[in-house]
């Protein structure tokens, strides 16, 4: 097993963890956490995949990705406050899964022959849409619009593996200097409280 | 025609009304209610044959569907009043609905070599998603993940399914036991008003 | 380029343009706004496409539509009050959008030997799931379901392209009175404020 997918399946394992934590603040019982678990975790990838047509889904072809996602739910339900303390090592992995998904959705978008700003919007997708699901089926306007800049992150990490990669760097340079430049920019961002301008309108 | 075509029929009809009743809930239009009960019929099985890349999605190949639908919407707007007299009939038809669905999309997905995990989860697919979709289209948080527990019925009518077929028993026996197994529970459920619990994280 | 192509491209102009709005509304940042633009833009061509199974889907095949979005996106944040004046010339170009993205969906389908119904569900899709898609993420009750009815128009402008063709006329004539009944529907609809009437039942 590589080191992406090894981060793929703790991404997966972390964002059904997040996934819960979010329903369990809407008060759903556990099949409803369940489910926004499940959706968290791989409503993004799917989208890619489906918008691709690359099917049967890549979630479906591979049954670690549900007994992670299983496992994810089950350790918020059961240590749900030790879960919160974890807090910090939690916003870590999450931020590793982000950017292996960005990296994961980009390679496969260019592997497909998707022009560049249409790979860079899958390993965003990837990444992302995962969370915007998660909210809007909570009732919730999505974090991600609002608040979080995460996607900031995964489009400045994505360029830098276009650059490295055209430059001829090989692969596993050009997916660490990703994964670090998406993780330093999350952490400056959230350590100065950075926030991107909203779009106002008067008239 | 066989039985398991017959009950998705009425499965889909049954579930187009119980679409427009949400629809005229929330005071939507003429078009709205039909859109709304369009996305409760087929939203469960469009998601499963996308998720699985068996498209054009099923009802797109087969008219009856379109019919049977605006069918369920125009007799729910006309007869609306006596439509909510039958309660208990549409509750035991949208009970056999779920339990085709369930079968429909469990047997699609083993046709197709998908693993049993997650041909499971395509049988809940086509029986639930349907109704997430029209609860989150009504901006309303979807009611199968807080309060109806139809969605253990399923999974506990799919593992009878796979057991049965296990065995070796024949097809027809099977579906019947899985159909009666689904409507059992989910009577049992409603009468004893039993609900799955909350999932409650305290910090 | 013929003339087809070119609303298209407008069409998905001023889409991008109408979902920016919104997010503004919702006080949304940059990137939520670009999403959300996105999305109106291209989500009813995508969910026609994937459910069609025509992937990848038809706005990642062709970047001129991702600059577009991007221009459109850009336009309102920096011209926002401007953009607000346009409302008139806005209204005619979202409608002949409206109109060109039905004739879209519905020839595609009919290529791919969808019987008359769907296809016609699929012009419909292509023109309205965008809107459903911003407004649904922007945790609102979707517009054309209790209010606009353009959707009306599309249905109508569909038929009478079916008519046309089917007593022979030639493919730009049929393309031509199709934009001019949805545009004509519409100016008479929203000069005259007329609503569809809601769902109403009383038990």
């Amino acid at each position: 097993m590589n080191l992406l997918t090894l981060f793929d399946y703790i991404g997966t394992f972390v964002f059904a963890i997040s996934g819960t934590l979010t329903a369990a603040n809407k008060r759903l019982d556990f099949f409803g956490a369940t489910m926004i678990g499940f959706v968290t975790a791989v409503g993004g990838g799917s989208l890619r995949d489906i918008m691709l047509g690359d099917t049967p889904v890549a979630w479906m072809r591979d049954l670690n990705y549900f007994w992670l996602i299983i496992a994810g739910v089950l350790v918020t339900i059961v240590f749900g406050k030790f879960v919160m303390k974890l807090k910090k090592t939690l916003f870590l992995f999450d931020t590793i899964g982000i950017a292996v998904f960005t990296i994961i959705g980009l390679k496969k978008a260019l592997l497909m022959d998707i022009n560049i700003p249409m790979a860079v919007m899958m390993g965003l997708s990837s990444a992302v849409v995962g969370g915007v699901i998660r909210d809007t089926l909570c009732n919730e306007l999505p974090l991600i619009f609002h608040r979080e800049v995460y996607a900031t992150a995964c489009i400045a990490g994505a360029l830098v593996y276009l650059f490295l990669n055209y430059i001829g760097l090989n692969e596993p340079v050009c997916e660490i200097a990703t994964v670090v430049t998406i993780i330093a920019i999350r952490i400056v961002v959230v350590r100065n409280d950075i926030a991107l301008p909203k779009v106002e309108i008067k008239e």
